[in-house]
């Protein structure tokens, strides 16, 4: 992997406008009772309402429309527990060819269900004998699929920058914005579109306290690994950064910050109660940050990155019961 | 009282026009699942994101903007255990003027909190005892306050219509619009609107099953009073029509469809899981109709009011645990 020269401001642009019209431009919320919170302007982006639920939409889409005819019509695949199964098979139905997508055995019926229902055909593994990327990798190459990884590739990064792109252009101005971390896909987007367009707007990652594997390597220099985190934000459960995202992260981001399990789940209760709208663990991060006054002294006017919302309404009970 | 014609279009088009700035201009979603379950094109008028998460403030905000400089010097009043209660404490602050607020010893902290929070001062009474209308028009008079009441007024119906007047704008044509039904001031306001602009298109109130006072009373063609209803939809409780809104709304509503106690948490689930926005129980009723097919046939393009988000995380849970 050679230098962060791979993703530009340019190819979150031209990212942008590939999915215009088949992705949504999901609203930005204001909300006094979080201003007041936090003690500053907030400005809510909400890829809870992307389609699929979350902003991986974005990066699937973006990376499956640029593939040749010829790759298309064979077929694409992934290897995912999460949002980014069901995203790559709905960029596959959007494009009209067929997804394979590797999922543990374990998955949720929801998530199971939900990629199967956008045409997905599912190949399940045993998560704790198997390695996905392993796996995943031989079964494309088996079948001839073209794999769509969750964040090591530059399509996928430059589709994930475009929610940043579209705050930004709705905004005004942003003296910082707040993006999740997990394997750094949606935090190397954003930072490349926030410093290409408004370089003096901080760039700030939020990482669950048990899963701060970038925070870590940021003070480090380099790409450390943790122990496998528990932590309720799933998505968000990386043990280390990806290669090509942290080589852009080590560049454009300032700060991470940490947020403990509590913060995120008095997070979602503030969404749910104040904002009226449903965030799943991994979008919360952001948030929590704000409300527990992470970044000190705050600036006068933040975004915040809402990167989805699918929780069943059992789990989010499960999760907030007191 | 004598005539529907109290209220008309030109009156809610005053109110859009007063309320323009204060009051939101909510959203309207859509949701491909929604649609396949409906069978229709189905778009969402969101007042869960109204200013104080209910459509309630553009009706008291009319009300209160209309009143002279000498009623709004000696301040305002209501009587209400709901979202009215914050709706006239926010259009009190946001008028320059005070406003006092009856309210039940029991009400649930969460909205006395909001209440006060608004700057309003509440006096308690005791429900079982004591009749609102009656202690309020007293407390008013004592103070020299002037009531909004929570829907016997042209103003406040007025106010309410205004949703609908935006829906028909942003919607480009309707077949039908759902709005729920309790004191029937949503309706009536809505029906003025749609009938209005758009005489053509169905306009259809929905109730609980156990709270179809006005579906028994437009069957009747005269007012009648139920048993207090016992619902979770808790806004919709109301054991007779207003006299001015049923004026209203039996000349211009087409027909009231009610629905069961698990349809309304089926709804407020579906908003949850696929819409990712919190609906409180009253306003998920026109959703509900439109999943348990309550339409038949189904018209091909249906607006439906979700009218407030007002639940807290803990309730929710309650009610949707299976």
């Amino acid at each position: 992997m050679t230098d962060t020269a791979r993703v530009t401001l340019a190819d979150v642009r031209a990212a942008a406008e590939r999915i215009e019209g088949t992705a949504h431009r999901t609203p930005v919320l204001r909300s006094r009772t979080l201003d007041r919170l936090a003690g500053a302007h907030v400005l809510v982006k909400c890829e809870n309402f992307q389609r699929i639920g979350a902003f991986k939409f974005r990066g699937a889409y973006n990376a499956a429309s640029r593939l040749s005819e010829e790759q298309l019509a064979r077929g694409i695949a992934a290897y995912s527990s999460g949002n980014h199964a069901q995203a790559v098979a709905l960029a596959a139905r959007e494009l009209g060819t067929t997804a394979v997508i590797l999922m543990p055995e374990d998955t949720p019926a929801a998530k199971l269900d939900a990629t199967v229902g956008y045409g997905a055909e599912v190949v399940s593994y045993d998560r704790y004998t198997g390695d996905r990327v392993a796996l995943g990798t031989a079964m494309a190459a088996e079948r001839g699929l073209t794999l769509i990884p969750p964040y090591e590739h530059p399509h996928v990064i430059a589709g994930q920058g475009t929610a940043a792109l579209e705050l930004l252009e709705d905004a005004a101005g942003l003296d910082a914005l707040l993006v999740p971390v997990g394997g750094g896909g949606l935090m190397a987007g954003s930072a490349t579109a926030v410093k290409g367009v408004s370089g003096g707007t901080r760039v700030v990652g939020v990482e669950p306290q048990a899963g701060n594997d970038t925070q870590q390597s940021l003070a480090k220099g380099r790409r450390i690994s943790i122990p496998v985190p528990r932590t309720i934000a799933d998505g968000l459960a990386a043990d280390t950064p990806g290669e090509l995202t942290f080589s852009i992260n080590r560049r454009l981001v300032d700060e991470v910050v940490t947020v403990a399990e509590d913060e995120i789940r008095e997070a979602m209760r503030l969404a749910f109660e104040r904002l009226k709208i449903v965030v799943e663990p991994s979008g919360a991060v952001g948030l929590a940050a704000l409300l527990f006054h992470r970044l000190a002294p705050v600036p006068p006017r933040v975004g915040v990155i809402i990167s989805g919302g699918n929780i069943g309404a059992g789990r989010f009970a499960e999760l907030l019961k007191d």
